[in-house]
């Protein structure tokens, strides 16, 4: 009987498992380039914590389940719930606190494009700075990232809770927020089309739909898309507010971080599904070829309430996570990730059985050296581990002869040029690094 | 209201998580100079598959739930049952596999010392080799492990399954077999009283009780141990054959590898917990002071019959695992875990807000050459920042003031040596790298 792999989940193989690798640890680089600190934390927690953050109903869209002592469980759907809770019992941290992550999460959701029910994420959280230098400075490092992994048609969309709740007031739609928002956010999934037909079901009128798709989709300079959201909504004070402040942030990475209006936009279309968002909102929209087209490829944005829901003190905070494997789709479909499996270069192939121990040291020496080599544990012979060093894609393999050996040598093959040569056994790590 | 971490679990926070990540780098770094490659699967497996290598009663030891379709998934309590999945389910991949992982594992069990209820592990599975030399790769790397960590006084015990299966016919045993093998592993843990009270309790004869504990204390040069087994066990086919894989195993690692006697011992009463190892089974103990004293930091053994249990083909197999967090107890005892934290070495200090600008540009270029800088997000003063730097260790503050800076300089300070001098911008990076 064979089992199936459970759905919605993956498995990475190399050399995925190495174009995985190359992604996160670009991620790891970025984020203590700007003096994040790694936290790890389980990977479930009381469900009592995710209700607390997300609400009663996110028992529907997670994995859930009661200990032995009658306590529920869940498995985390994302990390920054986690960090609320460590900061939150952890009072003397210095503030401000920067902590970055790399973790899976899990979703009970329909697997749908783009989407895993486990799926890993990248992010960090800038914990205790009210100003928008720190949003900023999320922004800068999430678009350091995309930067130096070369994936280019990836744009910055802002947007403020602020202003998603002024529009909500303005076309009266504050009893049904959440659908409202919801409807909001299908614009790239779905186009006009599909928000359309769910403000209708929502009962708007056509005369409503109109200005909303209207306000949703203004586009252009940053800054004059903010001129136009403001003549909207002037009436509606905190929606001024998060205009002001999305000005004051668009301002400093454009002269801060040297972030151009080429991939900076203003987006009244984000409001970001889960709830605690309080100011800022923002994605990275994938806006390159293939089947991650107008997904976001990471997201955040500021959640000034969230450590003290968790039990802590009142402390502003502002973060944001990469989804791994949207980035590593966009990134293959680019033609942009091509890791160099770093398994062993060499295969250490003795002519016969009298010859394995000193393979086995040739072997052990060239690791020592921090050259990575194999040899046979199947007692194959020299034609079937040529062979298989093929399949596996081995640059060089180091034939081991009676007569050679004697002499203190070595052939050294060379399997892609296809060419061999006798080495001395000290000179062969040098050999090797030659390349 | 504080929400408690889950029982049994553990944060990481740095410098904690960087101590941790050198362990874990280390444990990749050898797994891949033996020319293993890194495998990634979903936390949790259909509860069948779990039961399929372990059993029915595995459910009272893990973590389990019922998805919306009725399907009852695990947390996976081990990695190697995944691969196995995996390996079963990909008939074309090269034989001898070597995969490794690292991740975390749950079990279900009373935290107690060494022991979490989520642990990561560490591991190399090496599938499709049935001889000695496999399972003396798996040991020899898992050794390298532990020399390059520099943590000394591991030893390794081997023993075979099949002899403990002749020990338990000898005495009669093998209708309560299982209880039997958990009464042998008892003794590092809990000495020979804590074995003999288990065996008083299931019915064993005081003579059967010496016998048994005189087998299982057997200690002395490897040859020698066995030797004595040998006169011991010399009716039982099978614990003989057992005997004789060990003796090439042990030749092989002394001679091929370099192990000494002094680490390398023939041990009778490891026979590990989980039920599906076929022959040789062996445990790295760690025999240093402290809370460690006694367990087991690695172990594994064969497999042979697992990735058949698992719905594949018949492949022999052998691997093992480490416990990262009682490695990491374990060098935090012997005074060997002291990662410098990779976070950033500089804070860049405008000294007002109109050098902000500047700062952030001067940060952002340091970055772009790979030196990790933090610019403060909270508008605080000169002497505050200096004391943030303080507290987390940040090794040098560029202070940028405006006469300075109009002249292309800025004051570099050095917070441990508590110098400063006045550097031009251009000469900051590699003032910054001669350290």
């Amino acid at each position: 009987m064979k089992y199936p792999r459970p759905r919605g989940t993956k498995d990475y193989l190399p050399p995925e498992s190495y174009e995985r690798r190359l992604v996160l640890e670009k991620a790891r680089e970025i984020f203590e380039l700007y003096g994040y600190g790694e936290i790890v934390t389980p990977a479930f927690e009381r469900l009592e914590l995710l209700e607390a953050k997300a609400g009663p109903e996110i028992k529907e869209q997670i994995y859930w389940f009661k200990d032995k002592g009658g306590r529920l469980l869940g498995l985390r759907f994302d990390v920054t719930t986690s960090v609320a809770r460590v900061v939150a019992s952890n009072p003397t941290l210095p503030k401000p606190i920067r902590f970055y992550y790399i973790a899976p999460v899990w979703r009970y959701e329909e697997p749908q494009r783009g989407r895993l029910r486990e799926f890993w994420q990248a992010g960090v959280e800038l914990i205790g700075s009210p100003e928008v230098d720190a949003d900023a400075e999320v922004i800068a490092l999430t678009r350091r990232f995309f930067k130096e992994l070369r994936l280019r048609k990836v744009t910055v969309r802002l947007n403020d809770r602020r202003v998603a709740e002024a529009l909500a007031l303005k076309y009266g739609a504050t009893s049904k927020k959440e659908e409202f928002f919801r409807a909001l956010d299908k614009l790239y999934k779905q186009g006009e089309e599909g928000v359309t037909s769910e403000l209708i079901r929502l009962g708007f009128s056509r005369e409503s739909i109109d200005g909303i798709l209207n306000f949703i989709t203004l586009s252009g300079p940053p800054l004059s898309v903010l001129r136009e959201g403001m003549e909207e909504l002037k009436e509606f004070k905190e929606g001024v507010e998060g205009l002001k402040s999305m000005e004051e942030l668009i301002l400093t990475l454009v002269d801060h971080y040297g972030l151009t209006e080429e991939i900076l936009k203003v987006d009244f279309s984000i409001v970001r599904g889960i709830g605690y968002y309080t100011g800022l909102v923002f994605e990275f929209l994938y806006e390159g070829e293939g089947e991650m087209r107008n997904l976001a490829l990471a997201g955040g944005g500021r959640y000034d309430n969230l450590i003290e829901l968790c039990g802590g003190p009142e402390l502003p905070a502002t973060g944001m996570s990469i989804g791994v494997e949207r980035v590593m789709k966009a990134l293959k479909d680019a033609g942009l990730l091509n890791a160099p499996p770093p398994q062993a270069d060499v295969i250490v192939i003795p002519v016969n059985e009298g010859l394995r121990r000193a393979s086995v040291r040739i072997a052990e020496t060239l690791r020592d050296e921090g050259i990575g080599a194999i040899v046979d544990v199947n007692r194959r012979s020299l034609r079937k581990l040529l062979e298989y060093a093929d399949k596996n894609e081995i640059r060089y393999a180091i034939i081991v002869g009676p007569k050679e050996y004697k002499e203190g040598m070595v052939v050294l093959k060379d399997l892609k040029s296809r060419s061999q040569k006798e080495v001395k056994l000290r000179d062969l790590s040098v050999e090797l690094r030659k390349g």
